[in-house]
């Protein structure tokens, strides 16, 4: 069963600025068409030949090297300036190296830089424009850019001094801080984890360049096997014939009001005339809030969720940022919240609103932590122990103060 | 002749968050190309049928009422909240009314606001994208806010309660000053003086709508003739039969290190096939740096340039911003510098740094000043003098501080 589940964690800032103009209680399920898609006038819905949306470019980057090459590439590397990588920069290598950022082939060079903060998208050379709303970058300090000197390629290299990947014809340019965080976040208020891990502390110049990746980026933490790439998932999509593919995004544990949402909104798309929508159930990894259930555990209550049968396994997957936000279809939908008159979770009905009780993340996490069971309905109750049984599992702290955010 | 010189006077802060991929020591010069250009492959250089390209959102927006309508207004306005708009607001009015900020019908409504914050341009209902960068929108208080309360109307008065428009299907939303701040200039530092003047100070609401104005903005400081609207440019350049239009921005006295880029990009268009270029030379208004030059005599100094012939009269205008920046062409080029070998400005040569002085606008204005002369060929006699009897034209402050930044 849990299989049939699909994560992924990408270092995303949580916080990154996709302009959201219709505000919700929850996450708005993205529906991405796929190419030919049933209308009254050109097709019925029993005749639908789909295949996915293009990538952003036109095709799906992949910046691996081959295998015939592997060994002269590591030779190659033993002649380069080495960077070392943090933590955050190799899961930027490894959102890179899938095509996840499709069509960049490394990190940013300077006009790609200021492409994503004046305009959170990029003019491709086809005069055509792709959705591109956080900045992916390389920082450098003084001392190594010294140390690059002249040379038009490095090697970046893990926290091992493993070879990570080789970045070829680069450039190294300004990295104006204070702009990149005020037009990426709209605030320079202190206190963003991802600004102060990623940015403040980083060095003072910013490296772009081509990629060429060696390895496939794997964590080894138990969840490498969730981490599907774009080109895997969009196989899996084609093997089940999905028609569309709706993606619901969340960083808490899955509740009955989510899995309505996303229920109705396979029922719409059947409606439309889709004959088999696709849900891709995306928990957000990389940077939380500090009080948020880690990404292990949400994903074995997401797997509960799923073996309980709230949301059908068949139809469901797991997935990460899209690009290309133009060709997505955002159908809204009407806030879900607990009608205590149904003992469910409901659409919301303002016409009698003292009957619905509004359970927030915040509320959520507070009763599971004070193990206090939510009302009945409010999630399966195989999901809801995962959650108290992850609260049991922390060390009391003795100062009673909730864990620092961690890149997940 | 100095009917020869236009000039526009518009409140867009000096700073606004235009991106300039490339930077110069100086204000590049934009290229409006006209419909119609000569390619070897389709036409001649002497068969140019050419017309300006056209407006955003394809016609050029004038927001006045019918002089029938007039009266009808008037009393309808009578009946309306009414809103006191700020020297600043008037002029956004001025620039809205005249269609400078074309397709914008009136104050930006929330879609519209977001839309520029994230992506410096507004996508129209035909999918067409065009440039805007600056956030056009009117503040307002709670108490102001209160005062409207569900009127779909309301009227905006000066400083002497003269009605000057109607502000029609109005939209009041959340006036996210820090994040306007932040996305516009990519920075919260304090000190800019739009932002303390015209967002800092202001309401926590704005209100958006379509504006009936009642009459053209004037300003009654002597300067009115030089302010052409769009259409009104777009006469002349029709009646100058101009085939290109190439516009030159500053914000300091011309000198001839100006002259000199702007008489070598006409040379240069005149190269490529076009017959008669025309420079629309723009002195920025609004906003300027405190110990700047006011506009007023650099537009003194402006008529004497071209009246000593340093520029060519019958080929040049003044002009303000000009959305849709995509349809630019943006001509590069080099530096200009004093060459003390030609005694003269001339282009930087960088294989002989030492003979050139870089004289900045701070440079000159401080020289200016101290009645200090430039070296000769710095800047014609006549437009120095100008600048000149400005400095002697203030009175001495007691304690020596340059005067506080005002909208010119």
């Amino acid at each position: 069963m849990a299989a049939m589940a699909l994560f992924l964690n990408i270092a995303a800032p949580s916080s990154a600025s996709y302009p959201v103009l219709h505000k919700t209680h929850l996450s708005p399920p993205f529906l991405l068409p796929l190419r030919h898609h049933p209308t009254a006038s050109t097709r019925s819905a029993t005749k639908i030949s789909a295949s996915l949306i293009d990538p952003d470019g036109g095709r799906l980057v992949e910046l691996f090297v081959r295998e015939s090459e592997k060994d002269s590439k590591l030779k190659q590397a033993l002649g380069l300036p080495q960077i070392r990588l943090s933590k955050i920069d190799l899961q930027w290598v490894h959102v890179l190296s899938e095509g996840w950022a499709s069509p960049l082939k490394g990190f940013m060079r300077e006009s790609e830089f200021l492409q994503t903060l004046h305009f959170n998208s990029l003019r491709l050379n086809d005069g055509s424009v792709v959705n591109m709303s956080v900045t992916i970058v390389l920082a450098i300090d003084d001392v190594q850019k010294g140390r690059i000197g002249s040379s038009t390629s490095v090697a970046l290299v893990d926290q091992n001094d493993n070879l990570v990947a080789i970045l070829n014809d680069i450039e190294i340019y300004k990295h104006n801080k204070e702009e990149r965080i005020a037009r990426t976040w709209g605030t320079t208020a202190h206190g963003l984890p991802y600004v102060e891990e990623a940015i403040t502390s980083a060095g003072n110049w910013l490296i772009g360049g081509d990629l060429e990746v060696i390895e496939p980026i794997k964590y080894n933490d138990g969840l490498d096997r969730f981490r599907l790439s774009p080109s895997q998932l969009r196989d899996e999509f084609a093997r089940r014939n999905a028609d569309a593919v709706f993606a619901f995004q969340l960083r808490n544990p899955v509740h009955n009001g989510h899995a309505l949402l996303m229920t109705d909104t396979r029922r719409r798309l059947l409606e439309m005339g889709y004959t088999n929508p696709v849900l891709l159930l995306h928990p957000l990894g990389g940077y939380t809030k500090a009080d948020d259930v880690p990404l292990s555990w949400r994903m074995k209550q997401h797997e509960k969720v799923l073996e309980d049968g709230v949301l059908d396994p068949e139809t469901t997957k797991v997935l990460s940022m899209a690009p290309g936000l133009e060709r997505l279809n955002i159908l809204p939908f009407k806030v879900a919240a607990y009608d205590n008159t149904q003992g469910k979770m409901a659409f919301f009905d303002p016409s009698r609103p003292r009957d619905f009780l509004f359970i927030s993340g915040t509320k959520m996490r507070t009763l599971a932590k004070n193990g206090v069971n939510p009302p009945d309905g409010f999630m399966c109750p195989g999901g809801w122990k995962v959650l108290v049984d992850y609260y049991n599992s922390l060390a009391p702290s003795d100062n009673g103060r909730v864990p620092e955010p961690v890149p997940a």
